[in-house]
C-alpha cells in the first residue's frame, strides 16, 4: 500500500467529489473528462488513478462505479486507532480541525495529565488520564498515536504508545524521539517550515 | 539563498549551540570532530557546512568563530516581518509555539475579523482588525504571511496580503489559493499529513 505518492493521495478527495456528483449520468468516464472537469494535467490524472485502480481501458476509461470504489477503498476504508496526548494548544488545535474527515480519518481519543482537562471533553472527544494511554491502546488496537505534549514528556509518551502496539507516531514536539526501525515516526517542526519559507523567500 | 536543503536547515540549530558551547576552547574544529559530538554521519556534516560557510580548509576544519558567524547569518539574520492572520484555534497555537526562536523567527503581528478578539493579547501580540491588514504590511515591511483563517476567508485574506507586499504565504486553510507565480506559497494540510502516515503504516 505504499506506492501511492503524498501529492497523488492529496487528490483523490477531489476525484472522488468529482466523480459522485456524475456517477448517476455516466457509467463510464476517461481519464482527460476528469482532468477537463478539474483542471489537471491529463497525463497526472492517468498516474493518479491507475496507481489507485487498475482497471482503465484505453478508448472507453474506468468504469464509475468502479473507480468510486476502488479510491474509496484507498482514502475512506480506514480501521485504524488514532489517538492525541497532549491537550494544550496544539493538541486542541488538532482535535478541533475539521479536514480530517475527508479522508475518513478520526481521533478515537485524547489524553492528558492534567487532572483540569481530564474528564472535560474536546469537540466530542473525552479526554483521559494518561496513564491509561498504554491499556487503551492495547484495548483498541490503536496504531496511530500523535504526541503534542512538551518536549520534556515526549519520549515517555512515544513509550507508552509503542508498548501499547501503535505502528506510528506523528510527533508536534520539537524534540527527536528514540524508536525502533520498524516504527513509523514523522516528525512535524512548525519552525522549521517557517524557516525554510522564510530562507526559500530572502 | 535558496541551495540550503530543508534536512541541513533542520540540523543547523544543533551545529549552533554545539559550536557555542567550544567556542572558547577551540579556534579551529573539524567536520569529523563535530560529527562525533553530534552523532551525525561525517559526509552529512560537511556537506551541511560547507552550503553555509566555504572557508573550510582540508586537515584543519573551519575557523569555529567564522562558522558560528556563517551559521547565524543564514538563521538569525532575519528582517522578515511575519504575520498571521486568523486567531483560532490553529492561529492560537501557532502564536504559542515556542519553537520558532531557535531560527530567530518571531511573528509580529496578528488580525482577525472578531470583534471580540481584536484588542485581545496572545502570548503578548495584540491581536488587530483584519481591515488593517493591507496597510499594516506596507508600512511594516512583511515579506511573510501566516493564514489560519476558515476556507472561505482564505482568497481575501491571502489578497490583501500580496496587495500589502508580502512575497510568501503559509496557508492552514484547507483551500487552493490562487496567487501569481512569484509568490511562495507553501500549503500544510494536516489532514493531508495524517492520511499519508495511514497509508503508509497500513
Amino acid at each position: 500500500m505504499c506506492e501511492i505518492k503524498k501529492s497523488t493521495l492529496g487528490r483523490l478527495p477531489a476525484y472522488l467529489e468529482f466523480l459522485y456528483g456524475i456517477k448517476d449520468k455516466r457509467e463510464t468516464i476517461s481519464t482527460s473528462a476528469i482532468a477537463d472537469a478539474l483542471s489537471f494535467g491529463s497525463v497526472q490524472v492517468k498516474k493518479d488513478l491507475s496507481s489507485v485502480c487498475n482497471k482503465g481501458k484505453p478508448k472507453i476509461g474506468y468504469k464509475t462505479a468502479e473507480l468510486i470504489e476502488d479510491i474509496e477503498k484507498t482514502i475512506k476504508d480506514v480501521n485504524s486507532g488514532i489517538v492525541l496526548v497532549g491537550v494544550g494548544k496544539i493538541g486542541e488545535a488538532i482535535l478541533n480541525y475539521g479536514g480530517f474527515n475527508k479522508f475518513g480519518l478520526k481521533i478515537s481519543a485524547a489524553f492528558d495529565s492534567d487532572p483540569n482537562k481530564i474528564g472535560r471533553s474536546e469537540n466530542d472527544i473525552i479526554i483521559s488520564d494518561v496513564a491509561d494511554l498504554q491499556n487503551y491502546c492495547e484495548s483498541n488496537k490503536v496504531t496511530i498515536g500523535i504526541i503534542a505534549v512538551p518536549k520534556a514528556d515526549a519520549q515517555a509518551v512515544c513509550d507508552s504508545l509503542i508498548s501499547g502496539g501503535v505502528k506510528a507516531i506523528w510527533n508536534f514536539a520539537p524534540t527527536i524521539l528514540k524508536t525502533n526501525d520498524d516504527i513509523n515516526v514523522m516528525q512535524e517542526d512548525l519552525a522549521l517550515s517557517l524557516a525554510y519559507l522564510n530562507l526559500k523567500t530572502r
